[in-house]
Formats: structure tokens, sequence, C-alpha cells
């Protein structure tokens, strides 16, 4: 086993992940708590921290990187966003030190792109792994959530993206829209019908009007509440292959439930993917902390 | 004083309003109760009806027809939708009567386009009321709404049309998204934000990454909670813009508050408008009624 080198933390919305590595950025052990920023008791972000990773930080040799939302307003303390273009180099230089060269939270990154701002938290710590992971240092990273990302990669440096906010509008309309009545939410995949939705949406109407016919399909019977699913959930990610069309292999990053409809989808529109889980981001902290 | 001819029913899910009108279609009498569909006591049409205009059709010699969601499945008596092309002559024809030659309702429209079927119900009436008030019998017509229809008219008949989910997304949003937040969704209209949006969609980005925009803007205090909402509603109606690219004058029909945003936004697209308000339903009631 490996020395203890890092305490690399992904504290999100939702949980607190965190993961022990050695010097070569291998996983020694992995923890997790449904401790999200919006459900630290007390909003004592320093004491959930060190009853989580005290122990470790000990091992560690006291360095530990966080990434994900414990940087933004809401969080534990406000990390500005690093401007694109934007490597691991430049998220060392901002990292937003805790307590001095011990504890850091490393900033998200910002993007002005026709007049019109764009911000990342944490998901440019995936990318930097998926880098480190492939041995890539330029492509097209799409990163599946609440709020998508579609990331170009520029010798090693984050130099744009777009977020689109997918899982958030799929939640809306399946739970809160006149399409709940007639759309399963959670049934499982229906490929013919997430690939129909897909094509529709690739034809350029606009999401308002296509979403408006799984309505009326369902209205005449010809789309069930479990395929109703599917068909939305093709026309959103249909959606964003429209404005962005791919042209060259795209590296998908997240939870495989997510990534292999984007995979389905562009498959279908013919580009290639490859597809990395979880442990892009302990790359990413373990590529960071090197350079710290 | 003309003599009374017809009872004119707009029943729609969430308000009952009714019009005495005489022989010529002129308004004798209005009343208007909070009795929508979805709020018919014990669900009893009938009696809720009776109690609303049993006076009335006395004095109209009997002659009723009802528009809007009261001939959908949750209303009174389903009446199946006529297929466009339609105009007032095929709306007669398949009228559902509830008490044969005294209570009608009028069906709503659906067309088959690429696939995906549309409907409307009620609206069909609106617009033919606005055929009888301006004369016209070919053109472009806007519904704005919770489900917004553009719809196409040829020689006195709908030809095809265009449901979007505009207004209830703008509710969905602005009530329940990341976005509520930052956004005062019943601010006045801020036209210069307004008109930043329309803009905005028109660069065909989507609208799922514009409105993440609309937060990132917020994030950095670019972007107020009052102007937000309105640059979200340009947003929104850019995007039903950018796919209709109407080249031609467009008549807007409904309430003062949301034909007044299409308007601003089609100026700014170089297109003439013209506005009409809740008269059309009375008109396009009378406009069926004499061919009865």
């Amino acid at each position: 086993m490996g020395r203890a080198r890092l305490v690399a933390v992904d504290w999100g919305t939702t949980s607190l992940r965190g993961a022990l590595l050695d010097d070569a950025g291998k996983v020694l052990a992995e923890k997790s708590a449904p401790l999200g920023i919006l459900n630290v008791p007390g909003g004592d972000f320093a004491s959930t921290f060190a009853a989580q990773f005290s122990e470790w930080m000990r091992d560690a040799g006291s360095l530990c990187l966080i990434s994900g939302m414990a940087g933004s307003r809401q969080g534990w303390q406000e990390a500005p966003y690093a401007p694109c273009p934007a490597g691991p180099d430049e998220l060392v230089k901002r990292l937003h030190w805790i307590e001095p060269g011990r504890i850091a939270i490393v900033p998200g990154l910002s993007v002005e792109q026709g007049g019109v701002p764009d911000v990342m938290r944490g998901e440019e710590v995936q990318i930097f792994g998926a880098l480190r992971l492939t041995g890539l240092t330029d492509g097209l990273f799409v990163l599946p959530g609440t709020h998508n990302k579609w990331v170009t990669v520029q010798a090693g440096r984050v130099t744009g993206f777009r977020t689109y906010m997918t899982g958030e509008v799929y939640g809306l309309l399946t739970q809160h829209s006149i399409l709940s009545r007639t759309t399963e939410a959670d049934a499982p995949l229906d490929e013919a019908a997430f690939l129909d939705g897909v094509r529709r949406a690739g034809e350029g109407e606009g999401l308002l009007h296509n979403a408006f016919g799984a309505r009326a399909l369902a209205l005449f019977e010809r789309l069930a509440p479990a395929p109703s699913a599917s068909y939305l959930s093709g026309l959103l990610i249909g959606e964003e292959l429209r404005t962005q069309s791919p042209g060259r292999e795209v590296v998908l990053i997240g939870a495989p439930a997510l990534t292999a409809r984007y995979a389905l989808a562009l498959k279908q529109a013919g580009v290639a993917t490859r597809t990395l889980g979880a442990e892009a981001t302990w790359a990413g902290l373990a590529a960071v902390g090197e350079k710290v």
C-alpha cells in the first residue's frame, strides 16, 4: 500500500464524498455521506469536515483538496471562478485556502460566450481527471446531470463550455407539468422511444413545441406512460445534440444510467463515444494535488 | 335591443364565461364564474350549467354553444376533435349535442404534422371569431397562453397549427427551477431585457442552454430579479419566433399583457401585428351558431 498523500473531497449539493489517495493517485479508501452543502448541520462546514476527515488528514500529511459546490456562495467559503482557458496550473494558482497549505477549495471555471457567462463547479476536476486517465490532451467532453455540460479541451486546458438545464427540465416536465399525468418519470429506458425523441428534436422545431407533442401523442393513446418518459428524455438530449452537432469522438463522464443515453443518441448520429465514471473525480484532484 | 339568439359559453379549465348574443352577434349580456371544469361542484356539469344559464336559455330560443375544455375527457362530455383543415362548417357537422338542437359542445381541432399530432380546444372558435371581426380569410394567428398556438388559416379554414408550452414552462422555470431564486416572476415587463432575451434565442443555442445563461448572469450580478423575468420571457417567446420565422402580418388574440409581448418581439423582427381580445370568442361562437 502506497503512502497516503491527498484527501480528495467532492462536496456537492446533496452529498459529501471523499477518497484517500496515495502518491500515484491510487484510491486507498473511500467514504460518502448525505451531507451535501444544503444539509450541513448548523451550516458548520468546519466541524462537518473534521468529523469526516480528521483521521485521514493525519495520514495524508495534511493536504486536502475539495471540489464542487462547497466553493459556491452557499458553500463553505466562496472560491471565485477561474476564467477559461484554464488547466490544472490555473486551478492551483487560484486555490482558495481554508487553512493555508492544508485545506483548499478548487475553484470552478467561468467562460464568456456571446455576451453571456457560463459557469461550472466540480466538472472541471472530472475533466482533468479524464485527461489523466485517457491520455487525451484535446477533445469534447459531456458531463450529464441536472445541469449538463458540453466542454471543449485544447492542449490540456478547458477553452469553452456550455451548460444545458436538461436534467432539471426533465424533472420539471415529468413532475410538475401537464406531461406528468401521462409520463412515468422513473420507467426504465425504452430505446426505441428515446431515439424517436432524439430524431424528432433533430428536426429543429424546438423543445417548447416538441414537448407538447408528447402530450398529444398520449391523448391519442399513441404513447404510453413508460415510453413517454424515454421519448421526452430523447427530445431533451436531442435538443442538445441539435445545437452541438459534434463531429468527433465524445468523452462521456458520469453515472452509467445517464451516459448510456448520450452514447445511444450519439451513436444514432454516427458519433463515437467513450465513457468514464466517478473515478474521474479522484484522478482530477490527484492531478491538481501533484502541482500544489 | 336585438332578439336574443344564442347563449355563447366559453368553459375552460379555470373559469366559466358566457354571453347572450342577438341575431347579429351583438353581446346583450355577459357573465363569468370561477367554475372551470376542474372546479365544477360534485362534477355535476348539467346542474352547474342550468344554475348559470337556464334563464338566458329561455330568452335565446334555447340554442347554446359551448367551446373550450368542457369538451375534453375531463369535461362535461368528450367531443372528439375535428381534423384539419376545418372551418365553421366542419365544426357544425361535428357538434357534440348534449341536448339535441338545444345545447352543443363545439369540438376542438387536431392536426398531424411530421408523424406527431397536435390539438386545440377553444382557440379554433377565437380564430373564426377573428376572421369575422377582421374580414380576413387567410393569415397567421397567435394565441398566447399556457399552451400557446401558432395557427395558419387559408380560405377561412385552419390548415395547420403548432402548440408551444411557453406559458407553462415560464411558470415551471420561475417557480420551481434554480432560476426561481433570482427571478421575480410577476415583475412588470422590462422591454430592454425582454428584447435581449428574444435576440439571444434567435441565435439558436436553444432554451436549455439559454435559460442557464439567465442563472449565470444573475450569479455575476449582471441581471437583477425583475429584468430576469423579462429576459426569460424573451428567451421563451424568441424560441417560438426562431422556429416560426413569420414573414407576414400576425394576428394576435388574447390577454393584452401577453399579446403586447408578442407584438414587441415581432416588431423587433420587422413583422407587423394586429391584436384582438376576448371579443373574438363571442364572434366565433356567433359564426358557428349562424350555421346551425
